[in-house]
């Protein structure tokens, strides 16, 4: 069987982690890592793959994994999806998602190539599940709940303000889509932490949710890469009342992140050429192997 | 905009929640209900609509609902296939699913139409859930625990003991796919319960499992459509273990059952001629709207 060959652009957290699901996956091989230093300073788990400033320094690539930071994505993936290369990403500002998709439609058209946006678990596979209830109860509200885990838009906020020297912003569900923040943070010499709390508790970030700042030695030995979520929907099948769904998980974020990311890189070999997001998918396409078999073992 | 025209071809339990749940859409329209006995002694919440014994009477129906036995779906389905009308259905014997999609595969084809089978809630909508948890997590081990509800199959097979009025068996679920069956029977006059309760719990059907059987005075009075699941799975996300994952539903059996149907008869509006699963099916296609709206509230 001919393996799918992947490159990963960007080699922060989800392109590590992306390196594992390929990895672990039966049906791909690594292409290549692009990374801004090229082979310079290249890990030692890249050992036996090429490690390149440009995509185009790699032979014979089918999807291209952006693991780049979400501003980037549409700049990476109307260049890459111009040579006729599949492109995925997690692309994660809820409300650039329609104009992100028209865009790549565009160019993924263009060169041939199929793009699959925002996928990665939210949004990403908990869209599959919010859509999927929205059609059980089809009158109803869904409440997403995230956490309790670390939110990287709030921390990098936090870290922004002065006299701030780390910065760790919790997640932490308390029902109905409501979330407080608990933030930690390390304070600079000098800095008054009462002022820097009120600077935090007064930002757009964080204005409308109920907030604690506290003040910590080390910020990095609270670190954890754990993460959840908690999707539930109580709505109206037809005309009976009070059906009730609700989907958890508790998980490692970037290790879920780039396996889907790899899913869906699978996936985008199975499409015709456009942009889509993961709610445009057959969800069996997303896995390797034989339809009938899967078929079989999962309807 | 024009309305899909759904016909509902039987009229029990689930093509009376169909009829609901039609009503409910905003997308649907009934073309009418088939039933064996046509009009004849017609309920009153059908005034309104055709009531038929043969498809054919009806006019324009873009899908027939398969509100019939599961064991009559394939010879249904085939006939009204080849008149160029969509099927779906919410066939559940789980091992004959891949067979009845290729033989209707083939009659969808011939006739230029789309089927959809095995669309209740399990197989069905649970199916998309396991797809999809078992791709977020390749290694690992998904459980189905069904329940507490009633089980058709096993409270049929007690009512044909002789002796036994009438019976309902409860599925309760005890962890890891393993259930407990709760058994309630009426016992007829002349007939030893001892007897009947050890037929029981030696029939195949129960054989396996913890079963209890009980005597009561009225099955009817215990009777009750509510049923649930939980789905859960914990595997390894690339090389990361110990990822999460359960979905649960407290729900109106056909209610959802028949929701589903409606979901899927609309969605094989939108599928190139051919049999699919649900897991083939992408979620986006089961609801009313446009797209990038749907993407913007749903991403």
């Amino acid at each position: 069987m001919k393996k799918i060959r992947a490159a990963i652009v960007g080699y922060g957290n989800i392109g590590k982690f992306a390196l594992e699901a390929i990895e672990a996956a039966p049906d791909f091989e690594l292409a290549g890592v692009i990374r801004r230093n090229g082979a310079e300073g290249k890990p030692t788990e890249l050992n036996n793959y090429p490690v390149v400033k440009n995509i185009k320094e790699l032979e014979n690539v089918d999807v291209a994994i952006l693991a780049t930071p979400t501003r980037s994505v549409e700049k990476y993936a109307k260049e890459i999806l111009a040579m006729g290369i599949n492109t995925v990403d997690s692309f994660d500002i809820h409300t650039g998602i329609v104009e992100l998709r028209r865009s790549l439609d565009k160019a993924a058209k263009e060169g041939g190539a199929v793009s699959i946006i925002s996928a990665g678990w939210d949004p990403g596979s908990d869209s599959v599940v919010r859509t999927l209830m929205q059609s059980l109860a089809p009158k109803g509200i869904t409440y997403t709940n995230f956490g309790p885990g670390m939110s990287m838009g709030h921390s990098v906020c936090c870290k922004a303000i002065e006299g701030v020297k780390d910065a760790l912003s919790m997640t932490i569900p308390v029902g109905t889509g409501i979330h407080r923040r608990m933030v930690y943070i390390e304070v600079e010499e000098g800095y008054d932490f009462e002022k820097i709390a009120a600077t935090i508790k007064a930002d757009p970030y964080f204005v409308h949710d109920e907030t604690h700042v506290m003040k910590v030695n080390s910020v990095d030995e609270l670190k954890d890469m754990g993460h959840g979520v908690n999707l539930v929907r109580k709505g109206v099948s037809g005309k009976t009342q009070n059906q009730l769904f609700s989907f958890d998980m508790k998980i490692n974020n970037p290790a879920l992140t780039s396996q889907v990311l790899v899913n869906v890189a699978r996936a985008s070999m199975r499409q015709q050429p456009g942009c889509y997001t993961m709610i445009e998918i057959p969800v069996i396409d997303l896995l390797p192997g034989d339809k009938e078999e899967l078929i079989a073992h999962l309807v």
